[in-house]
Parts: C-alpha cells; structure tokens; sequence
C-alpha cells in the first residue's frame, strides 16, 4: 500500500469567514491543492494532463468538518488515489492539524475530452500513470 | 410536502476557473445563499439566530455535479429542510438552469452555542421555526 | 450627468473573515458585478461582448475602505462610467449601506481581441454603446 | 535598503477564470500571503499582532496587472515595507513570474484596537519591529 502525498499549507485569511475558522469552501480548494501536488509527485502535472487534451472536472465530492481551522494554522493535506477505472478516478483527503484530524473527503473525477467536450475513457497514458 | 426554496443567482467571473465553468467551491457558496434564503422566507435571518447566540456550521456536504455553468448563467437554487433534530439539521439542494438539475448536494449543520463553542440541543425558539 | 446604475448584493458569510467583516478581495467580485450590471442596463450583457470577440479585463483598479461591511448586510453597488476612450475604459464605484459610503474604487479595462489575445482599438458597436 | 521579502505561491485552479488566467481578486489575496511572510520573517507573525490586541486593516488598495497569471504557474511575491509611521503603514508588492513582472500593487493599513475597534497609533512593539 502506498503512503497518502503530504502537502502543506497555510490558512489565509481570505479563507476565513466571521466565525473565526476557515469557511467550507475553502476545503475543496485545499482537496484540489492534495490532489495537484499528488498528481505531480507522480511525474504528471496536471497543467500537462490537460495540455495532452484530457481534463478531470469533480463530479462528487463530500466533506466532513470535524473542528475549525484557524488563521495561519498549518495545514497537512493527506491525499490517497482510491480508485481508478477506465472512466473514474476517486482520491481522499485527509486535513491534518498536528496529529488531529480536522477534516476529510474525496473527489470523484471522470476523464473528458477537452476538445470535444466529451467524457472519454482514461487514455492509456493516463491511466498507467495513476494506477 | 412544503414545496422547495427557490432564490436566483447568476454565475459572476469571478466564479468560474480556465475550463470556462463555475469552479466546484463556487457551488458550496451557493448552497450558503439558498440557506440563507430558507431561513429568510421562515422569518428566520440567520444573522438573528447568531444574535440570538447560536450557530450552524457545517459538518457534513456532498455535492453531484451534472454540467458546468457558464458565467453569467442565472442558476436557481431550490433548498428544502429534509430533516431536522435536536442536535441534527439537514438541508439538500438543487441547482437548475431553465428546466435542467446541473447540480445537487446536502449539507449538514449542528447547533453550537457561540459563547461557549460547544455543540448543543437545538434551542426550541429554532426547532420550532426549522419544523 | 447620467445617474449612476445601482444594484444590490448581500454580504455572504463567505465574504467574511476572521474579522467579522467582508474580505478586502470581495469587493473586487462587488466591482464586477457593478459592472456587470451596467452593461447589461446599457443592452450589452459583458457575455455578448466576449461572444463578439472582445474582451475587457483590468488592468488597474484602486479601492479605499471606509469601514467594514458585515454578514448579510445589503449593499447598493454604484457603478458609474468614468471615461472611455479607443484603448481605454474606467469605472468607478461607490458602496452604499443605507446613506453610508462603505468603499469606493476604480477599474481601467483595455480591449482585447480575444481570437489574438492582442490589445485593440474598442471597435464601434462597442465604443457607441459605452459612450 | 532592505532587500525585498520573497515567497512563491503556484497558481490554483481555483484561482483561475473563465479567461484562463487568475481573477483580479487573486491578487489581493497573494498581496496577503506577502506580507503575511514578510512579517513572519521579522518574528511577527501577524497572527501574534492580533492576539497582542491589535489588528491592521486594509484602508487602501491598488493593483496594477501587467500580464495574465496561468494555471500552475510558480509566482514570486516580492513584499517591501514602503512607508511605516504612527498611524500608517503601506506595503508595496511585486509579483514575478521568472524575471517578468506581472503584476505590482500597494495596500495602506492602520492600526486599529480589537477591543474596542477603534483607530489607534501604533504600540511600541509593533513600531519597532516594523521599522
């Protein structure tokens, strides 16, 4: 079993909202950020995924908030590729503040052809690189 | 059956990320505004149920995403309360542009009282405005 | 003297931060929905004029706060035309709450064709419009 | 002279819009991000300004965009502290993709008393460290 890509980042202050911790949304930024850096720890930058013609918009995501992270924390994203199929990768997310678990997820993604607009299935390129 | 929340919203530039289509953060907020709408439309602003010293945040979402939307799309946001409980409330949504569900999601919220953080029974002023 | 356009936005709760107040950076997004907005009432929607083959971006903007701008406070955008000229477009903006000035500031667009990416003079139909 | 702060920061694609580029707003927050470490790197984290009592709003804000920020891009944030007096303190940024500017700007801040949220000169401490 491969061990989750670990990035860190920090909470701004644009990600924080009037309850004092950071807002929901800023969340799936931070899944994307795992996800990015996972992808790129793998020798495939997703800039080049795309520039090979192929996207991975999320069709699913969920979110679970356990406690609130708070302005300048730093932030241990923990990302996992779950699954992957000919026409579906699944990654999870783990956001770790310390040792505690702050939040988790994942994110499901299907491939498409950009110029088309089309879903596809994974090219074969693509897919030896994630599995 | 109470018929849904419906409150309008269109997708501004600054919504939408380089595939030409709101970013998936963008529908988190959105799901914020049709809340807020809800609990307007019960006599309810949230800001008031703040005053009154409670909070709502999220603890769990899910978001399905069917096909992008453009920027300047007017999206409608239809928000139904699917459950509500003491320490539990749950809302899901409905994204649509003309006759067309592009997306779909839920969060899930439980009471906290604000002076102290900790998670509480719902107060009965808001369990019988929810209900 | 045309009268400013005016339209309405609702701070969201994820327009806020820590401070309890809307983020610097939110009232950029504000700007453009300003803009938008009169555009639209002039019976140019920015998204026919992207559809035409022009673009408009920023390429300055100025803003002075006043004081902060609070969840679900209903803010009048004033969006008035400064100036237009071949290569260049400025707005400018007043933030209303009630009577108070909350924030003000500026934008300077020049077009693009979006086919080239390169700057170009305004074309008629659209100088005609703005002017 | 002091050399100016420098921080890299990759373009998200949650930054990005429907132009391909990063939305005006980006910037702002990139603005944050800069100074955050710039006063990090003279041992004041600001999230240690704030629980000293003391918070430094944004009064200010200009923005000058010289060329398109793309997804994935490394951007180099160049802070410098311009102007430091009692009740004033203003930030110049320059953001650098490889030896290109593409993009500078300035935000002005004052120093405000949580407490009580009123304007105040700056403490000693605060004055010290700036200067």
């Amino acid at each position: 079993m491969e061990k989750p890509h670990r990035h860190v980042v920090r909470v701004r202050y644009a990600d924080t909202d009037a309850m004092g911790v950071a807002y929901n949304a800023a969340y799936l930024i931070w899944f994307e950020v795992g996800r990015t850096e996972w992808l790129r720890a793998r020798g495939l930058p997703y800039r080049e995924v795309e520039e090979r013609g192929v996207a991975l918009p999320v069709t699913e995501a969920t979110l679970r908030f356990r406690t609130g992270a708070r302005y300048d924390d730093q932030i241990e994203i923990e990302t996992e590729l779950a699954e992957v199929q000919s026409r579906r990768v699944v990654f999870t997310y783990r956001l770790l503040r310390g040792d505690r678990c702050i939040a988790e997820g994942s994110t499901i993604h299907f491939p498409v052809e950009i110029a088309t607009g089309k879903a596809v299935r994974m090219p074969p390129w693509l897919l030896e690189r994630l599995a």
